[in-house]
């Protein structure tokens, strides 16, 4: 019988990792969807709880794109539209 | 009589700016509006078109800041979230 270590971000406690890079960046992702959910809940109060964390989660999934987006190349958002994006853990 | 000249976006004929950078400045954040606009009415159907709208106008109109939260420091968010950040354009 032989222990082995996991890792899970204590945001989500159903998800577990093997590697502990994995689960950092997995819970670096929850930490920026939390954020980003508070910020469009503000910005549109009138979204619903489930709407907010919907787009928080799916824009934090999505960050490179965005960050390129509102850098330099707006144009990459096409990319999410045509479903070109690999959906990112 | 002297002839002034005007400059305003083509995507809001309302606005007028005397300075072509400023209104090159707000046409550049009304494109990127309308990408993030269908981006998220992609990501969350159940979003009302208004709603996808007022999200996609306050995103661009605070690009930087998202951009640097999408970057090295997801913290930033929480200068939108007590207002500290000035409302852009």
């Amino acid at each position: 019988m032989a222990v082995e270590t996991l890792y899970r971000s204590s945001r989500d406690l159903e998800r577990l990792f093997m590697d502990k890079a994995e689960a950092d960046a997995y819970d670096k992702m929850l930490e920026l969807a939390e954020h980003l959910t508070a910020v469009f809940h503000k910005a549109v109060p009138s979204l619903k709880e489930e709407q907010a964390e919907e787009l928080g989660i799916y824009v934090a999934r999505h960050r490179e794109v965005f960050a390129k987006a509102f850098g330099k190349k707006p144009e990459v958002l096409a990319d999410l539209l045509d479903g070109k994006t690999a959906e990112e853990g």
